[in-house]
């Protein structure tokens, strides 16, 4: 599933120009574009230009409107992150829990994350609006989160749960534990050679090398890696007059 | 499992003030304090200090020192962030994947996470002091994340891995059939009695009552809300001499 284009950002009465710059470099990071700023005064357009960073398009193309009503008329549905406690606020859910139906309700039709001013959040009126309220997980202490932090954090959940981020592979699978013997028996041979170990004692000593590299989980580069320095070794020291090549299938 | 005093955040090189601040917010936020600023020049205290808002304290016992391996000399282990692609930089996975491994790690020992400059992130050097790499989930037009939003993103995920958020309950069960059979009686009773429907259309009719109610989940409060407007219209237009109390078990 893709993040839709169907998902807006409704800024209600922010405030600083900062933070809504913040916000659209935050929204092209995830992967939005429609933003909506309702009821805002004049802000501060050069800290605003600064912070949107190469999210200008976002800046230039948002829409300001007077109310809310206008930011949302054409939504289905609206969701509004609230920090606050009280009575009208009790039925929130963390944006992790949400996004699968947001994503959803954005197949068929705009749904608007609804975030209120820097100062206070939204007010009772505002969350009339709202068909759904967001909280973000976040301390008991301190819970408010700044305004662009917030909107990251809902749009970040969104992103991660549309599932269009593909990790890069691994580029080396894990090592079998064939191949990781082979490389155990070259170590065991060229630490008995260089006389790190007795015969007597190699047995117990690989236990402890075999530890030390169980401590993670090698992939076959990094068995390549330690082959090739065990082949160096060896052939360095004279015990074998094959030239090593570096390569381990 | 809580967000352990162990988790140290490690800002290399910051250049904005204001950024060095709401990296401060965002820690007080997800429950961390430990901050380390390496190799930072003069900054924007002001800015610092206004971005922190009420994370002032975090701001003014981070520790500054000259290098990263100063900042590090006392972790076991050290995360770095990334954006960049690269040769060094393919064994990347994401914060939340990261997430259960650094808060098991930072059980027994200080685990250190690493942020780039604001302008180029982590140089291959910084990469060498790190045991692992974290790439933060965003488009690949603009992967580039502000870097107290990047900050904000791991203590995020590092925040919900532990476990400590607990959200708040639904404060009203989900409403039984057995409880919404009776609404729905109150109902039909109701849309008859005010001539809203006939009796020869009301199984129909009923049938589009039910999947209206039928669209999200009723709790069992807004179950006795619907009870009780079906009992007040009865009571107000005089079939009921039963003055309606508005509860219902």
């Amino acid at each position: 599933m893709n993040t839709p284009a169907n998902i807006r950002i409704v800024l209600c009465r922010p405030i600083y120009g900062g933070n809504i710059g913040s916000v659209c470099r935050a929204m092209a990071n995830m992967g939005l574009s429609d933003l909506v700023l309702a009821g805002t005064g004049a802000f501060d357009q050069l800290e605003a230009r600064k912070m949107a960073c190469w999210a200008a398009d976002i800046l230039k193309s948002c829409r300001q409107v007077a109310t809310l009503a206008e930011a949302l008329a054409d939504c289905t549905l609206v969701f509004g992150a609230t920090a606050r406690m009280g009575l009208y606020r009790q039925h929130t859910r963390a944006p992790r829990e949400w996004a699968p139906a947001i994503l959803a309700a954005a197949q068929s039709g705009k749904v608007a994350l609804l975030f209120g001013p820097e100062d206070d959040g939204l007010s009772n009126e505002d969350l009339e609006q709202c068909n759904h309220l967001i909280r973000i997980p976040s301390t008991a202490v301190y819970p408010s989160l700044n305004l662009a932090q917030a909107v990251m954090i809902c749009a970040y959940e969104l992103y991660t749960a549309s599932g269009v981020f593909e990790p890069l592979p691994e580029k080396s699978p894990a090592a079998a534990n064939r191949m990781k013997e082979r490389m155990f028996a070259m170590w065991e041979q060229m630490l008995l050679e260089i006389g790190f170990m007795e015969p007597d004692k190699a047995r117990h000593m690989m236990l402890g090398i075999r530890r030390v590299f169980a401590r993670g989980a090698l992939s076959e580069d990094d068995v390549r890696i330690l082959m090739g320095i065990a082949r160096q070794t060896r052939w360095h020291t004279g015990r074998t007059k094959k030239m090593p090549d570096g390569n381990e299938g």
